[in-house]
């Protein structure tokens, strides 16, 4: 508990990340803030190069100083790890060791159950230019490795905790969620955003069909009769597809209205004319 | 083809990335690199704030030069969109547009459904202050928004080209990966049925939008300039989700000239008018 700071706590249930060896205190920062974007905050450093704390390190993480205010170094890996329960190792490439080797999508699913019976994690990142050497890959349970286009495989630091992070985050349960704001919740729950308004009802929507044929009509639009079927068919497939909201269908009645208006005041020497 | 380099060819079918008003030249080498890393290759630059070619870009870009070296530059955002059949547009929040909103992990799915029916694809990412404004948004048919910490919601550009292109690579062979119910891939992957038809492209269906409201103004149906942007916005946006065929903008583009058709005529004293 002496480890949460005001208001950002430190999530002990959440993965621990471990960044063994790393050199430049920017990789640090940019860590950090990948795992404050997708809800990690328990960070452990082995032997960073360049000692700790790192201005450097500070200013990249963009704000999320509780992750590296809390961070807590080690000498070793092993003392690192001393008090976790599975260790996950992230390599670009496979190792040619007996171990499981999941993709970050599995990962996040693992991670998640794994939580949910009370396990305490950690997921182990290596250095920038060389990784994680066989022996540290040995102390972990599996290795995790994303796909990656094989031409060009290299993953900086902060982008491979990125992806894991963002595994972990995305597969989390309705309770997690509800840290998300409920505006985005709601909206990617809707799958449309639909602001002050509801969709249209049936009714409505036939009722903006009815307007534009009948304008279409009077336009003389339909070249033949036999065509009319047809083309009213795919207007109105069209206009559903648009899923409009009952504010939209008075709109677009004012439209039509705006643009027949010319004509009608035309044809009737001075009507009503006029959009919404 | 004029765009192949040696041996890391630009792969035309791949979603492409649109940078809008990129201000540091790191940014756009770092997005690079992650659209490299995830087999993205086909990069535009909408007026970049420090010119273009960028050293820093290049640097920042660890080897992806192939992607730096054949980036496109444009003036304006919908000239970069021109080719294009559907476009996702990336936000950090909810805009209050009616406008669908679709996770990382189903954007996945639905670019790989979209690019294995002929689709050219966008990705559009905004400025690294302050992202897109709502014009933008407007141009596109869906908003991406990935599921963040809410109380550290700020993803790094690069880390959000990186979150959409993983989630295209890793969707892009079994989809029985997604975890998703087959019935509901299936859904995705029928998508619209367009028989006889292709999907408009972005320079066709702006063409629609300038006819629509060109009309509108000769109509004088917005009533203050002040509304016009908003109103603009919510008819283009209702537009874009009806996914019109290039066929059903010919359509529509005839519906504008009936509607408006004796305006014309009388106006021009006997001018063309009709359906398509």
């Amino acid at each position: 508990m002496s480890r949460k700071s005001a208001h950002k706590a430190i999530d002990l249930a959440a993965p621990v990340v471990v960044l063994v060896n790393p050199q430049l205190g920017e990789n640090i920062g940019t860590t950090a803030r990948a795992m404050a974007n997708f809800g990690l905050s328990a960070l452990r450093l082995v032997d960073p190069r360049d000692g700790w704390p790192n201005e450097r390190a500070r200013k990249a993480a963009s704000g999320a100083d509780w992750i590296i205010d809390n961070a807590e170094v080690f000498d070793r890996l092993q003392d690192a790890l001393a008090d976790l329960h599975h260790v996950y190792a992230t390599t670009a490439r496979p190792r040619g060791m007996t171990k499981r080797v999941i993709a970050p999508v599995e990962a996040g699913a693992d991670m998640r159950a794994r939580v949910g019976r009370g396990q305490r994690l950690g997921l182990l990142f290596g250095r920038e230019r060389w990784g994680l050497n066989n022996d540290e890959v040995a102390l972990a349970d599996v290795i995790i490795t994303a796909p990656v286009n094989p031409r060009f495989a290299s993953l900086n630091i902060a982008q491979a905790v990125l992806l894991v992070a963002y595994e972990w985050y995305r597969q989390g349960d309705a309770a997690d969620k509800l840290g998300m704001a409920t505006d985005q919740l709601e909206a990617l729950e809707a799958g449309l955003q639909m602001p002050g308004s509801r969709p249209a009802t049936k009714a409505e929507l036939h009722g903006l069909f009815a307007h534009l044929e009948s304008a279409l009509d009077a336009a003389d639009y339909f070249k033949s009769p036999d065509m009319r079927p047809t083309i009213v068919r795919n207007l109105r497939n069209a206009i559903s597809r648009a899923e409009l909201t009952e504010q939209e269908v008075r709109t677009w009645r004012g439209v039509i209205r705006a643009l027949t208006g010319i004509r009608e005041r035309h044809e009737r020497d001075g009507g009503e004319r006029g959009g919404d």
